[in-house]
């Protein structure tokens, strides 16, 4: 335990009423017993986590439990997108009825989104609902996908389609974990960190286009920064619209084109930060088709994404696959898509669009 | 469209803010579009139901829906308890998928208990939650299951184990759909009417005691009354603790050794309904060895069970394979078993036994 590290720990609320947490930030922050002196005393708890992450941490998050639970429990998932099914979830049913683990054991979902969705979802629907926290260790679930409680599976004909509004007991963002994050998964999770640029807050933007070279560094400040302002962002987003009713929609800027992405080439083949990172470039050019922007934010939106390391051209899958695949997006109605796109700079909103529009950004940015 | 069927309908409400619905209680209400105009106009629906119940109602129920919905979709699931698992399941998100529904989409659920409980969790998960309505068409479910939203699957390892608190937006007991249940059926349903006899009000089970005749012989004014009254007394408790934090745990009576029968026996071999009532009569001679009620209300409630033609004797299991099964009750804390039992004439509580007393009340009612 380093003394120093609940020094430099900071903390965002989700304000949710009865359903509010805190989404802590700081380095060290896993091993600290501290940490989970919050979380009440039970008998079980189940770290759920995968392959990858599970060998570098979880070893140190069983230590750390170990004053609040009688027994800490792991088990492991395969890694990836491509897992994110009912085979997996049912995997941590398995583990926790062999236990006979009761409805107050408390799951940990130790890894990256898709550990996140999983182990969120599971504790949603076991006996009914069970508490659970979210420990991201990837870049991408801790600026984004661990805080707001949307979890979620996959199914075959589209991303998410089965899940829960489901929230944390509370977040844990341990910055010392990005250290061991591949570069790859990095630079994906920099998509969600540009992605609050052009939706809410310009300002950010300029300071990442400013920083970006300290974020691919794991400059150690400047990702701290770049967390803070984005759960800020979140939890500002979150906290008005917790059940995507209106607003939160914004959040999903980049994903209604990157969700097509992702299941038109199948799962795993892109990373989930990459698919969004060129479908915020294509939502930005449906933004410029519709006569929201001009042509110098796309360009702005596209370099800052270029220079990150994501892909600003798509897979060429075609314009009818395209559209065959964002029909079943989550936001459409009655058949027909709804675009998250930029009203202004630094102000998203939802919209529709022609086939000929979409044709017309595919058409510019896939090969 | 039966004129006067309007005039019998009766409503009780239960009360959960937001959450709140009403349940209609009348004859011939499936078909008729009054009953179903307070629901909002929609593109799709989708019938869930089972393939018993749909031959009979569903083109009834479908032909009254064509008002509201531009498309009315149905999916009959195999009828059963052995079929309440996750590749059932799947086959209501399959259909939702294939049809391209959107999250407006309003599932209804037409049959009993189980495709109640299928087609609320697959309302609570369709893309994190969509609309649905309760329209059970046998005893059991009018008078317990589709009220309170509680929703499950099973999972070999125990019954209800994967599910949510899910609330419908509204519950339509059409009493003209009893006239078609197998009277193997109706008398299971009738143990959970029973049930609230013990539970919460001696009144009620007096004049079970006094009406069983009629209600074994479909009489429309008792079915009427015992439907009435159970939804009350379920309404009542749910009001006060909809995701059964202390007090909806009194509604269990009878189901802690009664999941134990089903689960032991492989589910389907009894009926819920059949298991339940064995299990009650179990639970009353341990709340008798428990010191809290004497012999005679025990003789009482277990000669009402079987006059209705339950079974009162258990499967003879063992005591350990018992215990075994019910440690992984939702009840259970920290391996202890807790059970509902009667307190006083009327009022249940939850209580820890010992294994020696559990054995006891075993060897008594089991053969």
């Amino acid at each position: 335990m380093d003394a120093s590290s609940q020094a430099v720990a900071q903390t965002v609320r989700i304000d949710l009423d009865e359903r509010g947490y805190d989404i802590l930030i700081g380095r060290g922050l896993l091993d600290d017993p501290a940490t989970w002196a919050a979380l009440p005393g039970r008998a079980d708890a189940l770290i759920v986590t995968n392959t990858t992450v599970g060998p570098l941490y979880a070893a140190r998050l069983r230590a750390a439990l170990g004053e609040r639970f009688a027994r800490v429990h792991t088990v492991e998932l395969p890694d990836g997108e491509a897992h994110k099914d009912w085979s997996t979830l049912n995997l941590i049913f398995d583990s926790l009825l062999a236990r006979a683990c009761d409805r107050k054991t408390v799951l940990f979902a130790l890894g990256g989104g898709v550990v996140g969705d999983m182990a969120g979802f599971a504790a949603a629907c076991y006996m009914r609902g069970v508490p659970f926290v979210q420990v991201p260790t990837t870049l991408l679930a801790q600026v984004d996908s661990s805080v707001g409680g949307k979890t979620a599976i996959n199914h075959p004909l589209g991303k998410n389609m089965i899940g829960a509004f489901y929230q944390p007991q509370q977040v844990v963002c341990d910055l010392e974990t990005l250290t061991t994050l591949p570069q790859r998964e990095l630079i994906a999770g920099l998509a969600e960190v540009i992605k609050y640029g052009p939706i809410a807050d310009m300002a950010f933007f300029d300071w990442i286009e400013a920083n970006l070279a300290a974020l691919l560094a794991r400059d150690a400040a400047a990702l701290a920064h770049a967390v803070r302002r984005s759960c800020e962002i979140k939890a500002w987003v979150v906290g008005q619209d917790e059940r995507e009713g209106g607003l939160r929609a914004i959040l999903n800027f980049g994903h209604t084109f990157g969700h097509a992405i992702e299941s038109g080439l199948g799962y795993g083949q892109w990373l989930h930060g990459e698919a969004v990172g060129c479908g915020m470039v294509m939502a930005a050019h449906l933004s410029r088709a519709l006569g929201l922007v001009d042509a110098a934010l796309v360009d702005r939106v596209t370099r800052l994404i270029e220079r990150a390391g994501l892909p600003v051209i798509g897979p060429a899958l075609g314009t009818a696959r395209y559209l065959e695949l964002m029909r079943v997006d989550k936001k459409a109605e009655a058949g027909q898509i709804r675009f998250v796109v930029i009203e202004a700079p630094g102000r998203a909103g939802v919209r529709p669009a022609t086939d000929a529009q979409v044709g017309e950004v595919l058409a510019a940015c896939t090969r």
